[in-house]
């Protein structure tokens, strides 16, 4: 049963597994203890720091250990922009970002701070000059991840991070989904990290802090992990996450490889089987693991459903699919399609076998998505013929807007006018993104009475 | 090699290492992803929700898995103020809570809110009265701990939460050192624990909220654990957590009775067999395994390594053991000796001879770090004969100037005065306490060039 959603979690390394259980007898003692127990969980928690130290590439002195990922992040921008309170209260990240880093830049604003989301192209890649251009002078934090956890993008951090050390700012690196394949450019102030997207238990963040990094620890004393990370340190988990970033390393060089080969062949191969589908994503500077494609006509979570009962675990980005109704943040950033998304991450050892079946699936699964939801056929076009025409999508939900759109665009003659009334935010995204795949010309939106008017005028 | 600091951490209990092996292997997953790996883990963490829940004596909706016991205090505390927030910035606790409660006391207070802390009596509990006398319709929120962690004292959970009740305001119960061994009062309206005290495994806390109850998550949102503890659910810690917390309370009874028995026995035989010792903490209304006592004219920090190099493992709230060199707030709290304490907090399944080896190696070790010391035999009483005396212990570290005040006071005549210099902030709880047990007069203490002078009359 092919699990292909590694960028959320992996399955536990052997070797985390070993080293886990190995210090569960060793390492349950708290490490601030005198006696034996207490030092025994000591050296343990000094080796961890140290194998990590090496592979993050900083000093152990530097490193605390979080509870989560997301956590490292909650903490370490909290503490940052603490740190430079007296420079200003402006942060500055990318729009593709972490929720985690998101919601911290959303809680500054609540609390009288202002922060800066620079765009990103179509590739979800930020312009270094575009980021470099929203540093100012009362920015206390710049924060940039190393690569996008939805679509795989490979951000210009050394650039990035040349334009913050000019400007004076700390960067701070979410280097989540790119830590187990490689160290990140040297460049950071801080960096962050969560060991179950390498093969690690979870439990386990990490919150790097350069020596110089104007740092303040917010919430109420905590004197361990240098103050950074309040609470009993999971000592088992730690030892595990560090083990195992020691063994992926070992093994990436190879493995990206082998997985970037796979990913290749899905990139190719989807758009030649499956018709109406958009993969998004830098095609070069990417992760080696990871793909993701929007199929049109198609929404997010029956096409999930449908691979699922198929065997095969992915995620998706679609409003479809979330608790919010709201597409993914990240495709929105990148304007790109929404509707049909399906991510794919490889977890390591997967085969070429399970890829392969993968292609073989899809095409069919998609194709009776489609036929359930009456999308209109490929070749497309209309019989009948009116100067313009309203499509009252009211109440409906992603992907049937743009079904409609795209069955009545025939019925028009090219010049002519839809207007797609619709109260799914989902639109405002896919109903843009289905006329740049076909040649069509999005007009733009106007407030209606009820929901929103998208204007797209026939141009093939 | 007997291990007598579970109050601190207890080893894994052999149904948490089943079940944390079991759930590494089916609970990896992302619980809120629709795949069948993530469907899975799903089931596994509403499974150990409602098994916890159950134990706590809340609704399964009511109760939150967070990193710790202390992120739920903190984020407990954190939240209920906030969500008071109108009512008032008042909070009151009892003077012997953990540190976590303390710390989120004093960042109140740095943020411009008021903490009361009410005081307890010599054995270490409070007065439900005194409590509810602390209770101001500014209070946003009071807490209380249903046992001490350093001396094992019940407080009157039950009297404190219809004091809160009837004054509106809603009670947090710390309940971290007493869930193992049973439910807590049902008055709380938040309750907190941390699992691996009752021999779950590190990285688990419980934080309960009552519905109806205000609360404010503090930070950036997210939306796991009904938004009450941010990032990826450690989800085989938690299981583990929830099947050794059933483990223990179905063995609760039984063993509590044999523990106590044994620390009945620790807590009459260590004044029997080691002079000049102080057992603190509640003789009756006291958690089952923990018991804590003081001995005179001896530093912590030696004896705990002579018991460790004796095999045993214990812990000390002296100040020699601790970084800031203040003795413990709780015994400072109580007004007890500080010096030379030990406390022992024995382990499910530990042995009644593992704890008759303690007593016999116990008045040995007592022994030989007095002798190296110097302190007085406990005859004492001196030779020689002037009206007053002023010992100059200034730079001298606990136990130091206690021994030296024992060393000269049968040098001046009963209702003579015997002044004593100290820089040691110990000395102002083990000197008044030294003069409690030996019959002498405190007279009390005045700043001095150096230090601060304090006065003992001899009265016997």
């Amino acid at each position: 049963m092919p699990y292909f959603d590694a960028a959320s979690a992996a399955p536990l390394h052997p070797v985390a597994r070993q080293a886990l259980l190995a210090s569960l007898d060793e390492g349950w003692a708290d490490p601030a203890r005198l006696y034996r127990e207490g030092r025994r969980a000591r050296l343990l928690l000094d080796a961890a720091r140290e194998a990590t130290a090496e592979a993050v590439g900083c000093r152990p002195d530097e490193l605390a250990f979080t509870p989560s990922g997301t956590r490292a992040l909650h903490d370490g921008i909290a503490g940052a922009l603490a740190g430079r309170r007296r420079t200003g209260r402006h942060l500055v990240v990318s729009a593709v970002e972490h929720s985690a880093v998101l919601h911290s830049g959303e809680a500054l604003e609540a609390d009288g701070g202002s922060v800066t989301r620079v765009p990103v192209d179509r590739a979800g890649r930020v312009d270094p000059a575009g980021y470099a251009a929203a540093l100012r002078p009362d920015t206390a934090l710049a924060a940039l991840q190393s690569a996008n956890h939805e679509v795989g993008t490979e951000q210009p951090v050394a650039e990035v991070a040349d334009a913050c050390r000019a400007a004076g700012v700390p960067l701070l690196v979410d280097a989540a989904q790119s830590l187990g394949w490689g160290p990140v450019d040297p460049g950071w102030s801080l960096l962050t990290a969560s060991a179950h997207k390498w093969g690690g238990p979870a439990g386990v963040g990490l919150l790097a802090v350069r020596k110089g990094t104007r740092f303040a620890a917010r919430g109420p004393v905590d004197e361990r992990e240098s103050g950074r990370a309040p609470g009993f340190p999971d000592l088992p988990a730690i030892v595990a996450a560090a083990a195992s970033l020691r063994a992926v390393r070992a093994e990436a060089a190879e493995e990206a490889t082998r997985l970037r080969a796979l990913v290749d062949r899905v990139r190719a191969r989807v758009p030649e089987l499956v018709p109406d589908v958009e993969v998004v994503g830098d095609p070069v500077r990417r992760l080696p693991h990871l793909v993701t494609f929007s199929c049109l006509y198609v929404d997010g979570e029956t096409l999930l459903h449908a691979l699922d009962r198929e065997g095969f675990s992915v995620s998706s980005g679609s409003s479809c699919t979330s608790s919010t109704l709201e597409p993914s943040h990240v495709l929105r950033a990148m304007g790109v399609l929404s509707e049909g998304n399906v991510r794919v991450s490889l977890p390591r050892g997967v085969s070429s076998e399970e890829v392969e079946e993968f292609l073989r699936v899809l095409p069919r699964v998609v194709a009776e998505v489609r036929d359930r939801l009456g999308a209109p056929s490929p070749a497309g076009g209309g019989s009948g013929m009116s100067a313009d025409l309203v499509v009252d999508s009211l109440g409906k939900r992603c992907p049937i807007p743009v079904i409609e759109l795209a069955k009545v665009i025939g019925d028009v003659p090219v010049g002519g006018l839809v207007t797609v009334l619709s109260d799914d935010e989902a639109a405002r995204l896919d109903i843009p993104a289905w006329c740049g795949m076909r040649g069509q010309e999005y007009v733009g939106e106007a407030p209606a009475e009820r929901g929103v008017a998208y204007r797209v005028r026939r141009r093939v």
